[in-house]
């Protein structure tokens, strides 16, 4: 169609990459299914119970508009962290909200810091609108808080714990950063992984350039149904209302999100149950000799000593009807990234990989 | 906030507005719910029961993100219009839909043409992004296809059947209409109600710069489930993969809507009884001297004389517990709109709207 309509200039400049090839796209290339997805950190307890009831029942409320102002969530959510219900913003996953403050603060041509082979998909946002991306490399396979302080740029991102690294930083190293920053550079702080973290989780609403995300895709079980939220002060909320979809979050996810954010005690065993297979993943590997990041996520990054090793392993796991994926981008690309469902889970994983680490 | 991070110059332009404020809003004012809601034509008509037994199920593979290439529901699309896949492309409905569009075809300033008056949505969308509108005036209360047309513009927006006109244009004049386009002026061709009018549907993939746009939301009862797609020449799609949220359909989404897409009887049972409902109310306010636009939706444009009338009536019905919306802008204005259900729920608002008209 040499006449037909053209794209804009800054949507004609991006590559066509996709930032993740899903499991079912290499079940339909292989002509098989995989027995175990280990590779996009899905929770493998599946939602709470109370959630699934609760979308069940919303379902057959289906043919009503989800409330756009999303009340009873945001004020569940504003109770439990002591702010007001306008430090809550909802959005359909942290991939939308990501999107949603590229589209509000980002510019064509504006300076953004990121780590480099960290978060596929907040670059992916920041493409999207233009911005020119300056990345800070990991320095022992973790943010350099310090370096990324330092970059001139409009706004920063840093997932604490990190993806897919799985390291993280503490509280005190995070403030610092914090207070390292120039008032008018916004920080996204992806905190996906925080509940398995709950240590490093901590909200000040007061903060002038500080927005948190969090998601209900990982220890809340919900990744199919695309559900997060923002914390932060209003005045960097309120533009999102001039470009976000206000009626693009679901009822069914409105209802799943919030009987699963009251049923704190299935949540707290998801993350009790992830550590201990965990660390018996962690202590299996080690007496095989086999490495891994120390880990604050449900996921862990093994060492496999070079990138073709790592993809080896990959390709290995996959004709065993196992969906891992790895890190594309040096220092990290010698590593493979698991996902850590039950102890049964990953001592099927551990049967199923047997030989190959 | 003086020295906070600070949005773009084209947001920061944008008019802090909503298109729509939802029930949920005014009840909370009101301190009271809605007995009707016939404000924002959803179905009164429920999801197909597949379709809530599919979501049901669904809800409880709630940890798994949902397939990015949708295969199955875009297969059963492309069959029925004998189309190809690549023809195909989801989002969680038509305003995503509509946004990703503005934000793929339309750069800061562009002029973007529409009716003036129609979706306000499509009207968001535009702003979001900077662009230009241009608008057309409604002729005879229908869109003015010769006068849109001839708007040089970028990117053009048409609704038919039209909303919130219920107008509706012939396949005939549509298809003189899209003849007369220049090559390089994109038609988004928004068919949100053509369940209605079947007769208007038809899909010819080989048109290089027409957009048809579908959704779960009216006929299908799915409008809180947040699922819709767009039928088009691949290579118009192809640049939407370049900034929309692969994972931005949620599996719960998908499966509702394959299972209503294949539930054929309920659909069209559904059309049925609307067809009879609205058949219904409009031969009593006729009787009682009350006119109404003639209709091809699931809603009717009931002419009170006057702006000032319509928005009595919006409140008066209001205070018995009854929502409506009107058209804000001339020469809809001394209108209101009133959605239809079954014959039972339009016999349940005219007795309650009684000695109003």
């Amino acid at each position: 169609m040499p006449n037909g309509p053209r794209p804009t200039d800054v949507v004609s400049q991006i590559p066509a990459t996709v930032p993740f090839v899903a499991p079912e796209t290499i079940e339909r290339q292989m002509g098989q299914t995989f027995e175990l997805r280990l590779g996009a950190n899905e929770s493998l307890f599946g939602p709470s119970p109370r959630a699934i009831e609760a979308m069940a029942a919303a379902s057959a409320r289906g043919h009503f508009y989800g409330d756009p102002e999303a009340l009873e969530l945001r004020g569940a959510i504003a109770a439990r962290e002591g702010c007001a219900i306008e430090n809550v913003l909802l959005a359909s996953g942290i991939d939308e909200l990501l999107m949603l403050f590229a589209r509000v603060y980002v510019a064509p041509g504006e300076p953004v810091a990121t780590t480099y082979g960290s978060y596929p998909t907040f670059e992916y946002a920041i493409t999207s609108v233009g911005g020119r991306l300056v990345h800070v490399p990991y320095r022992n396979h973790s943010v350099d808080l310090e370096a990324l302080a330092a970059v001139p740029a409009r706004l920063v991102y840093l997932a604490n714990p990190d993806n897919p690294s799985s390291t993280w930083k503490s509280r005190a190293d995070v403030a610092a950063f914090i207070r390292a920053l120039p008032e008018d550079r916004l920080l996204l702080w992806d905190e996906a992984y925080s509940n398995f973290a709950p240590e490093l989780e901590a909200f000040d609403g007061s903060l002038p350039n500080v927005v948190r995300l969090r998601t209900f895709s990982k220890a809340h079980g919900m990744a199919g149904i695309r559900i997060g939220y923002a914390l932060a002060h209003p005045d960097l909320l309120t533009p999102l209302n001039k470009v976000r979809m206000h009626f693009g979050v679901s009822n069914v996810a409105q209802a799943g999100a919030l009987a699963s954010y009251l049923d704190v005690e299935t949540v707290s065993r998801v993350v009790r149950e992830t550590e201990v297979a965990r660390d018996w993943l962690v202590g299996v590997m080690a007496e095989a000799g086999v490495m891994c990041l120390a880990s604050r996520t449900n996921f862990l990054c093994v060492d496999l000593g070079s990138r073709e090793a790592a993809e080896s392993l990959l390709l290995s796991l996959r004709e065993r009807r196992v969906f891992i994926r790895k890190p594309g981008l040096p220092p990290l690309d010698r590593f493979v990234r698991v996902s850590v469902g039950s102890r049964e889970v990953m001592e099927r994983f551990w049967e199923l990989g047997c030989g190959l680490f």
